[in-house]
């Protein structure tokens, strides 16, 4: 794939978030990686939408390190950079600060799987990471922000194939595709299933229980793996 | 009726569907039957709605077999095939993951008739089903999704005439008409009637009778049934 | 004024109900009186909003007797009429099934002012009619709405120009403006004060105090009454 | 800066507030100050956004003094006026009832930092002002809302600078910004972190703790002063 169909896919995919009304102003980025290129592709740092073009996407080599002449990356490119190592079936990483998937992230609390609309993209809870510690906080930020979601995959023994986002504590999701246009669909399946789940807490005011563990594998491997047969 | 009509009234209502925003990404599918020319019509299987067009539309004998040369049709289409075996009066089936209606499938508590907006549509609560056991997933899951529904209108003693709308736990809606456009109205005001019925509970914070019965009756008959008068 | 402008004020009045998400399918209806020249027009019965024109409205004479060769008015016509009678400086009249607003019907509560958005407009709470008994619902029931809103407003010893909108038990609300404009622009404000009172309550989570009065007093008299000078 | 490109930047911020979704009707209002040019510059009082044009932008001096032959200027004037003398720093002041901060107004709650999406605005809690007393209100109105704001900000020891909003009681916030385009942004972010506050809580359903302090810091600074360094 050569860089301007990468810097296209990137654009494509930066400019469904405020289309699908997942960020304000200029928050959230999409990037992704060409694994056998070795580069990653992110947004530029504090461009508005709408005007943005394919060319201002910013491309990287595997350490996040930026060509010349181009826009200043994302903040958050060391981040992607860390979950890009880390992760290795994951081509393209969504942050974004969508509205009910932060209401999750500034409680501190996982969105629970109550029905197949979550399972039929997430295999069981999607998780909030710990609180970053003064010090994490303090130095390489935004990296730490990446080895906390690493550590959350790795002590939880799940994988952001099964689970393709999760949240950082007071902060926000982010969100994993093997594709751009996956991560896209997984961003906007997490804020819906966020939405539904704390009105379904709301409504029943108590502790409910989760979808039934076998209507959960039923909905997840109708359509992931190898028996998958589903469409709706 | 002949097959390129059926299709074209098919394609129209599944439009309807992300147009009154009832459904993301290919969430959703609605079908419709001809008894007389005994033939089933139902959205393809995972088809984004943009892409969509009346031809795609996949046409089926009453048994939910499907001519030669055409898409794969939705996966939920053995629930409808089953549903309309035994709902004689029902032409028209629609499916949606609709965010209140959904939430009240995943509480699993069933949409209480408050007021007059329900009233004009459905006869009384409209019912959230069992789940379904684990057998009943692993095996033909479609299919005992149309009998869990089947066998809730008969235990509750209902009709999908007069609550032309039921849940299935953890899952979403079903909605029926006796037309594809009558069962894409029921769905927008399933949608509706959901959110107005949350609402209520949580401004109210305690338990609140439902609408006078003898209320709900003239709401329900002045729109329908011999003595029907009303229009907005 | 003649027919073919007010048939065009009560048509720009009723086309506003959707623009402005306050109905939807064919819900609503919005009517006016020309006092002097003793008509009042009000939407036809049942027919869609996008294919609703001027011509369509329908003419009535104070007492609700439609001119021949027009078509069926709104089913709601007889508590319009009765209200009009009862109300003689009301001039238009608003019925929708606004979401927040049927909340409050629902649940049997008065929307509280709260704060200045609600003073600017309702001088006090927006009262929620009594039920219906089952004699006044079966017989003469659209009339017997307009009887239970004047009775509400007698026994609060309110009026329909200090508190232009009141709603009807598990229904929704009315109302009233001394020109189609004014209650349009009321309607707008009603759907809005309703859900800050709902997400006020929500979010207090405990009786909280009203608005001070003389506050309330300061909001609304800025803006009505002979020494009004308010405008944002 | 001449009088018409004042004008035309004040306009331009006034039309974002209904593109997006700020204020219904005529309400809210946005001013700018030139302080070398010694003017201020408002929306004038009850136009229809729709029809605003740049030249109907209202010119005073700095004491609020309308120069002649001119629309008469929000009635909320003598408010921007005292905010713009005692805080040296804001050159545009925006006010909106825009639905989620009026809601913290009501319930007089300030809105916490839950999280990162109001850390990178705001550093601390947006505050609510206390009610006006009968006097303050009924003599100088306007000018004591100004006065409370002011000795908000006095009292918890916190600028403008820092914390570019606050709600007045059973009222609506005002917004500051060094620029139009500033302040705009503001108004956009505090109208979201004020729906996030609120959910949040309602989620949480108990006392939840806001974010750490160095994450708040962390942030902050690294959006605001010397050491900047982030943007999405």
């Amino acid at each position: 794939m050569d860089n301007a169909l990468i810097q296209r896919l990137v654009y494509e995919g930066n400019m469904q978030l405020p289309k699908n009304q997942l960020v304000k102003l200029t928050w959230g980025n999409v990037s992704m990686i060409d694994r056998v290129k070795k580069v990653i592709c992110i947004k530029p740092s504090g461009i508005p939408y709408k005007k943005l073009s394919p060319v201002d996407m910013v491309i990287t080599d595997l350490d996040g390190n930026v060509y010349q002449d181009q826009l200043k990356p994302s903040s958050d490119l060391s981040t992607h950079v860390y979950l890009y190592k880390h992760f290795p079936k994951v081509n393209s990483i969504v942050h974004t600060h969508s509205l009910h998937a932060v209401v999750f992230a500034q409680a501190g609390k996982a969105i629970q799987p109550y029905g197949t609309t979550h399972a039929d993209t997430f295999y069981g809870p999607i998780p909030c990471a710990r609180n970053l510690t003064q010090q994490e906080v303090e130095q390489n930020y935004e990296l730490n922000t990446g080895k906390v979601i690493v550590e959350t995959y790795q002590s939880q023994n799940i994988t952001p194939d099964a689970i393709p986002a999760i949240n950082t504590k007071n902060h926000g999701p982010f969100i994993f595709g093997t594709s751009v246009k996956q991560a896209i669909e997984h961003t906007i399946v997490l804020e819906e299933v966020a939405e539904m789940a704390l009105k379904t807490e709301l409504l029943a005011q108590q502790n409910i229980p989760p979808i039934d563990q076998f209507l959960l594998d039923k909905h997840y491997y109708r359509k992931h793996g190898k028996n998958a047969y589903y469409g709706q």
